[in-house]
């Protein structure tokens, strides 16, 4: 853009905090306390009063805009194309949740009936949602299993296998759902934050394995026990490769032809998906298809083949959720209700952006968690949205949840009428529908090599979610992902590249001295930058790279000075040692034993005290022979606090400690670009004593060095002569400057 | 300290990042890739190979400098009051531990024997350790409880209850060993980290509780049995309170006795600490007086008080560990060890930096998981060290494990001749002697207060972590406070104070616009600050809080502004709008229906073309009446990122987004202070293209802001006044300066 220079001049004082505090007052500005917030939390006026009650219903809130000749054709298009979709997902999904395919059709029906009262999304198709089933379905297997005992609950004796199933399903959901109103009411939406995009590439990746396996026994018709607990995919593997030669060919040979039928003309929707006015509904056609074969060649008898049998037809009456499945299950129904929260609310939040309107986190989550109570008391299980489900209510021109409840009218049409014309599908049929669709998540692998290229750490996520989830359960490995995400934060500003800076000539600007060929490290000055915050798990980092900047640990100079001044005393004393002009001086007395004194280790790291000496040691200079205490060749010490965003008690402590070990040593220290709210904190903890005071603070890390490099400047002749040069320069500039401005 | 102010001056080109990699030449590092770390790592040479050896048997290290004459005598003393000591809490903690009280010994005794030769701390006193025996306790009475049945474990049937219990204990500490080994050998010790003084503290205050309830049963005489898992000490309480009745008096008051006893002494040995030769050993006294009373009145018979009773005279062969037990208790094995090690690694530091040697947190790791190992050959339970015998071992005058090696020696005298001697010890008494102990663990409630004052979440810290050890139980309670601080460093990250900057007029310095009077706010330039790392959880709050401080949304104002493209294109076809010199002018002409063009949603999105225009339109400048977009009333946003030390992929993909969304709106957008590892970071992602460039990015606030005004001097009258202020200013400064110096 930009390639000619512009000069650039800056004069003014040198500032540390408590010159730039007396030039430049500071408004005091009262910071809400917590019971502020509360109280104003709490306020009631009639306004508020008013917005609860639209933002609680927001169906008002649309209703009152809905443009009825524009959008109702729109919404009665979508409806009932995502209508025929939820017919055929609701059965599919559910044998993911171990169910009779006909409570799938429940799942697509009750919540709608809610969420369109509630939700904020006009856009989400709200149903089933096959990681979801999957995860009810691991909680059904687990109480209900194909074979050995039932769970000890009471409630489900008598009942037959189905009925047990379809209780825990909805018991469960029940849970979920009361789990996700609580959230909302409790408004902590925002958890959905700590879910990464990566978080979910890998979990739903995981989760797409996972269903992959569990939809093989549908495909070669073989009869495999549910597993559940960590590992359970491997037993499910291994029970079907030792039945591998019981495969059901019939099964086999239409999932295939199925498969390679719908993956084809997906792929042609894809890639003609300008010039098709809709896409080709395929899996609807197929599944007719697939009804009409079975039926006319009657697959059940004649080739074994498992169909979805007898529907359930109409509805059933309202049962209560069983309290003990709730006991038996609270820790796998919490990760189902955050995953069913999180996937429903990121895909919202798409269509939010592209039409412009806002949904509510906390409002969703109440919404979410009422369809999935009063859905659960009709039966019904786990819902949240398919990203599929709902790109075709939007791309068929759907508006407004008026289409989810046409969609939801089309579902209870086929319970009511014609759910007797699915009977003779074949359910591998289903289960070959819901693998051709895992092509997108099982996909996600491929953004690892971009990922392991552009950041580490979150690859290292991704991999560590994608494993534990497959290997470990959903729910465990939601849990173990999300402890390695928080992980990797702490661990990238834990262990931060820390540098030792120095001054390009002439500039103000300071850089990595090992970065750069002509830098000027001013002797006697080290200028050391810690690139993050410091917290309780870097303090010690941080202290001991900054002893490694410097070169030497200050306390073990310090107690070498007090143990060298220990023996000068002695020596004094016993006369070893004259004090003449030119200081300490041997004398030719020599005692024969030499032991040290250890007796007060204490003493050592106590301040060096010359009272009771004479003269005040140099410890630089020339000290006796047989006195040695390492050199320091640095006066002073800046650290470089800009990127320090906070500081927490121990670091604080921490730093107090090193601070008062340096000054000790005479080493003076300063601390730059300290933020505002930093300092604040710093005052609260009553950081500053008669050692540390705030003027050792200062606005930038230029006006440090220049206070430094007078403060030592007769000893340092280049300094002076850089210092002269710099004004000089500075004048010139300023002179061209304003020749040029005049021009 | 300084009270005369200096002036400043600096006088530099304006420096993009580009110009200033023109001007100064970066020298290139080669960083090491992972694999040049592992090459290192195993690189194999005589001096490393000499070095590994060393650093495996750190005793030869010390027994090479080890000065007879001067340590000996202070090790024997040490050894000796140490091993009186060890003897007392071996009997005491064995009761924690749910065992036999001559168990103790055992601990006492061979965990010391390894850690001799291959611990790096010269100063701790290895052996029991109340919190440890407590959790080995926990997993104790869970596996063999007083009632009901035994955990159904292949190894224990037909043994006693005693019996089962020291192989079950034994089993736990060979496993926790192999974890401490496994970390030692994969040189994880570090993770001791977490574990921050905040959350230790909580943790053993909760330990203390945990404690004194579980010795309220001997103190009372009562017999509860050991509850185990959530909320088994509520259970404990209550088998205790509906038994109060039944207190045996004998017991009560002896321990009431002991209690007061020690306690006053203690305070006394604290008080006068430095006029005592040796602290008074008041435990041991009683122990001796409780003996013979209990002797001599036979208080077993007379009072019913439960004795220590048969003592284990002399060794016992060593017993493989049972790998069943390893697998019912390796969830609760892996904290027992994490927490084993912290406690001894910690105080172990505290020692080597007052007497300036060196330990290895890796070595520690081995020589305590070898050590717990080989203990649990022999049948003792977890080893680490107690505060208060290596207090008692350093203060008495210990300098290395020799004393250690002689308390153990004391140890073994008193298992192979002396333990009848013990044996009419009633346990009220070791009970009593526990909770008497547990007053400065319990003290540190006493932070909370100080905590809250200075520091919030590490409050929420400490009481979360304290809480959830009392109600769940010692490991769950760990997990659920580590949690909870991984979680407050991310929360601290997460919701900074971001902040809009303004310039302390006639310098270079900028600071939060609200917090001065005197601030200069260049028109149509916004400053903003993020004072922390932008990563997948805040880049939502982030740029949501920068589209609340420049006071629109680019996205909307993208979209408006396309939208009106739309409308006047329509409108210049339809004749209702004219051309003319001062830009666009409605006409007369007005269709009479208007209606919104809503089916291309997503070219709104795009970049405005005025391609097929014959004009460009000023968006601020007067539009039509009839088309309305919203005024963008800034033409630069500068992002100070000093305190940006990370970002990660999810934050570079919504910075992009929104950058791309501001340049869409005519608003440049510049980042500031940029740390060069970030920089090197976009680099390597593709930030970079040709609508975000490297020009982009600026050396300092400053620099881009004068790059700002420059580009728009002419359109601000006033920046221009302010500018040669500035310099005008700038060149009397030097002058002044300049004479000075000469002066």
């Amino acid at each position: 853009m930009e390639t000619l220079r512009r000069p650039y001049a800056v004069s003014r004082c040198i500032y540390s905090e408590d010159d730039f505090a007396e030039d430049h007052v500071k408004i005091h500005r009262q910071h809400k306390t917590i019971l502020d917030h509360v109280k104003e939390y709490l306020i009631c006026n009639s306004k508020r009063a008013k917005n609860l009650g639209l933002s609680l219903l927001p169906v008002i809130g649309w209703m009152r805009i809905y443009q009825l000749r524009k959008w109702l054709l729109g919404d009665v298009v979508a409806g009932v194309s995502v209508g025929l979709v939820s017919v055929m997902q609701g059965l599919a999904f559910s044998l993911l949740a171990s169910l009779p395919p006909s409570y799938g059709l429940y799942t697509a029906f009750f919540p709608m009936i809610v969420y369109f009262f509630l939700g904020t999304s006009r856009h989400i198709s709200i149903g089933s949602f096959p990681v979801l089933s999957l995860m009810v379905g691991a909680v059904v297997t687990r109480l209900v299993p194909d074979h050995g005992p039932v769970a000890n609950i009471t409630g489900l004796d008598g009942l037959t296998m189905e009925q047990q199933r379809v209780i825990v399903a909805s018991s469960v959901t029940f849970l979920m759902g009361l789990f996700q109103l609580a959230m909302g009411v409790l408004q902590v939406g925002f958890i959905v934050m700590y879910l990464s995009d990566t978080l979910v590439s890998g979990f739903t990746t995981a989760a797409a394995v996972h269903i992959l396996v569990s939809q093989l026994k549908f495909v070669l018709g073989l009869e495999v026990p549910g597993f559940s607990g960590p590992l359970s995919i491997i037993y499910t593997l291994e029970k079907i490769f030792v039945q591998i030669t019981k495969t059901n060919i019939c099964d086999l040979v239409t999932s295939l032809v199925i498969m390679v039928v719908v993956f084809i003309v997906k792929e042609v929707n894809d890639r003609f998906k300008a010039k098709l006015l809709v896409p080709i509904p395929i899996e609807v056609i197929m599944t007719v298809i697939a009804c009409g074969v079975s039926y006319g060649f009657n697959f059940e008898d004649n080739f074994q083949v498992v169909i979805v049998g007898e529907m359930v037809s109409g509805y059933e009456s309202p049962i209560a959720p069983n309290v003990e499945v709730f006991r038996e299950s609270a820790v796998e129904a919490f990760p189902i209700a955050v995953v069913g929260f999180a996937v429903a609310f990121s895909v919202a939040k798409v269509y939010s952006i592209k039409h412009d309107y806002t949904i509510d986190g906390n409002q969703e989550l109440i919404a979410f968690g009422v369809s999935n109570m009063f859905g659960a008391s009709f039966k019904s299980f786990a819902a949240s949205t398919a990203l599929s489900r709902t790109a075709i209510q939007e791309s068929s021109g759907g508006k407004t949840q008026i289409a989810g409840l046409i969609s939801a009218m089309m579902v209870m049409v086929v319970t009511l009428a014609l759910g007797f014309l699915l009977e003779p599908l074949p359910r591998s049929v289903l289960g070959a529908l819901v693998i051709v669709n895992l092509k997108g998540m099982l996909m996600q692998v491929k953004e690892t090599p971009y990922l392991w290229k552009r950041d580490r750490p979150d690859c290292v996520v991704w991999v560590v979610t994608c494993l534990a989830a497959i290997l470990l359960g959903l729910d465990l490995g939601l849990v173990v992902g999300l402890g390695v995400e928080l992980l990797t934060v702490v661990f990238r500003i834990q262990f931060p590249r820390c540098s030792v800076l120095a001054n390009i000539a002439g500039t103000d600007i300071y850089k990595d001295r090992k970065d750069y060929q002509c830098i000027y490290e001013p002797e006697g000055v080290k200028i050391f930058r810690m690139p993050s915050p410091i917290f309780f798990a870097n303090i010690e980092f941080f202290t001991g790279k900054l002893v490694e900047a410097v070169g030497f640990d200050p306390l073990k100079v310090l107690r070498k000075r007090n143990k060298a001044l220990r023996k000068i005393r002695k020596q004094l004393r016993e006369g070893e040692l004259l004090i003449t002009d030119r200081g300490l001086e041997p004398t030719a007395y020599r005692k024969t034993a030499e032991s040290e004194d250890e007796s007060n280790m204490e003493d050592l790291d106590l301040p060096i005290d010359f009272k009771d000496l004479p003269i005040q040691v140099n410890w630089n200079s020339e000290l006796p022979a047989n006195i040695c205490v390492p050199r320091v060749d640095i006066h002073s010490l800046v650290l470089d606090f800009s990127a320090v965003s906070f500081l927490d008690i121990s670091a604080l402590k921490g730093l107090k400690v090193i601070w008062k070990d340096f000054l000790r040593v005479d080493v003076e220290m300063y601390i730059v670009s300290c933020d505002a709210y930093i300092l604040e904190n710093l005052h609260n903890c009553q950081f500053f004593d008669n050692e540390i005071k705030t003027s050792m603070f200062f606005q930038t890390l230029h006006d440090a060095m220049l206070h430094v490099q007078q403060n030592h400047l007769k000893n340092d002749v280049q300094v002076k002569e850089n210092f002269m040069y710099s004004i000089l320069y500075s004048m010139l500039i300023t002179v061209i400057l304003i020749m040029s401005l005049q021009v």
